[in-house]
């Protein structure tokens, strides 16, 4: 179906991928653990969350499987820590 | 060069990595700000940074620039965010 360049191309997509959405696991954990994620600010989390739900849209119009599949997982992570954020944040 | 379906696709591209990256900015303030990185873990700063070192090479590979433009920011941003965390970390 794909020659096999482009099989080595999306090997290394989903690498990359796996990498950027893993990254968040140790995020989730940490903010568990430190019941804070004051250092991580609303700015930050809206905007690349915003991003990720693009990223998910390019992956589509392009087929690509590894931008698909990393933004799908990474964006359910992120909704996690916002939801810990919220959880954490004295009012 | 492109069929338009192609350019709406770079564009949304685009737009998704423009977010992604300057979502990177107001954490680098933030983190300048409140002289902490605490709750930014080393877990995820590494794994998320090798991701996208990978992402970068996958860009490459499909010469996709929307990809290859966001993730060489963001390892500029990436950089600046971990040599802050050095400094702030008490020894």
């Amino acid at each position: 179906m794909e020659v096999p360049d482009m099989r080595l191309t999306s090997l290394l997509g989903f690498i990359a991928g796996t990498l950027t959405t893993v990254s968040f696991v140790p995020q989730v954990l940490h903010a568990w653990r430190n019941k804070s994620c004051h250092d991580l600010s609303w700015g930050m989390l809206f905007t690349f969350s915003a991003g990720v739900v693009l990223w998910l849209l390019y992956g589509l119009r392009l087929w690509a499987m590894p931008i698909i599949v990393a933004n799908a997982v990474t964006l359910a992570l992120l909704v996690i820590i916002m939801i810990l954020k919220m959880r954490y944040t004295t009012r």
